[in-house]
């Protein structure tokens, strides 16, 4: 989040800055109250969600509900169901058994802090909770976006991502452009393409603007995992080389900004969102 | 599955042998096949659901859309969702930093024949494709089931329950019947419980059978696990003593035959169900 504002210097820094504050709090709503029992997990799940982040899939999604004419609060549930998911992978992604990882977010990973088999069980706490939270809350086709959820985060998505790249890890040899690119469309760019396809779905979004939407979240997608890999130079800006990684995240987010442009003026908040991903390369 | 079907010497066999089939049918048809890349974790999702287990909770979600009224096909895919739920379960539990158990029905547990990271990854797959199959098929009541599975899987109960085995196994002394019981209705009655009420709410229950249900629910799901624990002579059979475990878990059955008995002849499938647990007692 503070990456995010700190870097937007947009002068609609506040409308981000509002719908970071919305998903924020009904976050904070979503979350079990640390003093219930079991505390040590509630606690945990709070450590792990609550210490920052981008909010970058959450934000996207309720632009995504504002871009086919609906209202952020439309979406709320959706977002905060979105970043719980996202916060369950990293934790699962630190484990010992995956990246085995002693930081996230500046501060001990949650294994680290309440050992492994809690951060085992936290992680599907915050799963479980995702989709009980799409289960209430009266949200406008909840069903279909539970389907796509359940589908980006499946073994064709997420998981199946996180599945190769454990596989590439273990045989550095075989993290070719094209492996890692297929790693990046499942594990980084699936659920960035749910983040705005259940924001649309809970606009009501039609079939056109559903297919215009996803072809835009395609480009962001694979930008973002390319401007990642830039930052830490590895991944695929390694075997694309810095340069032509540089290149292609640029020609993608100018491709996506294109695919908005039809849209009109109630694209604002991707927009922004976009931009600022574009300063970040 | 064998051991329900071997120790049911009921006329009625056939029934609960056709839903067997049934549920088995459904798994097959939910589970990615394993030439799908990753194919690594398709093959472990396959190991884990298709090497038999009693199918419990399915066949006590069938029986319970029947007894209120429904066809048990109605309620196939809520079937489908709890085994596809409590086989999670089972790979995390055994993880090496939960119970670190070597065997699992007979066979090499999913992170001993898989390896660790994959074996988490697995348990999430089958987490996440359980709420997924529950968004498409056509479910009366989906949202409520989802929000049922979603509340009686998370915190307040099989994780939260987990969670405190956890705590249970580091500090032994802590492990009174108490905290053994609040452990069992946690761990295995939440989903057992769950199991009957989603059965039921895919069978267009009434809220008057609803209650009902669950009363007979919350009699089988502790009877479960006293019986269990008989089995291994551990948990609550260990604390309460053998036999005033093993008569408790009489009382309980005979309790929940009776909660069902106004309800008339289609509770069939059900009786049939608590009759076998009383003769592994």
């Amino acid at each position: 989040m503070t990456t995010l504002l700190k870097t937007t210097r947009h002068p609609k820094t506040l409308h981000l800055d509002r719908l970071t504050s919305l998903v924020d709090r009904e976050l904070e709503r979503a979350l079990p109250k640390s003093s219930l029992s079991p505390q040590v997990v509630h606690e945990a799940m709070r450590y792990c969600v609550l210490s920052g982040g981008k909010r970058f899939r959450p934000l996207l999604c309720l632009g995504a509900c504002e871009a086919v004419g609906g209202s952020a609060r439309q979406a709320l549930s959706v977002a905060c169901a979105l970043e719980l998911i996202h916060t369950y992978s990293l934790v699962h992604d630190d484990l010992p058994a995956m990246d085995n990882a002693d930081e996230r977010r500046g501060q001990p990973t949650c294994h680290r802090k309440f050992g492994e088999g809690n951060a085992v069980l936290v992680g599907d706490a915050l799963l479980t909770l995702a989709f009980e939270w799409l289960g209430h809350n009266g949200i406008p086709n909840a069903l279909a976006i539970i389907q796509t959820l359940g589908r980006s985060c499946g073994t064709v998505g997420l998981i199946g991502g996180q599945i190769l790249d454990l596989q590439a890890i273990s045989q550095p040899r075989m993290s070719t452009e094209r492996t890692l690119t297929d790693i990046a469309e499942r594990k980084t760019a699936a659920l960035i393409i749910a983040s705005v396809v259940t924001g649309a779905l809970a606009g009501r979004a039609t079939v056109a603007q559903l297919r215009q939407l996803k072809r835009y979240a395609q480009h962001v997608g694979l930008a973002f995992q390319l401007i990642d890999d830039l930052h830490d130079r590895d991944g695929l800006a390694q075997a694309m080389g810095i340069e032509a990684a540089r290149t292609h995240a640029q020609r993608l987010i100018t491709r996506a900004l294109a695919t908005l442009a039809p849209m009109g003026p109630r694209t604002q908040t991707l927009r922004q969102l976009t931009t600022w991903l574009q300063t970040t390369a």
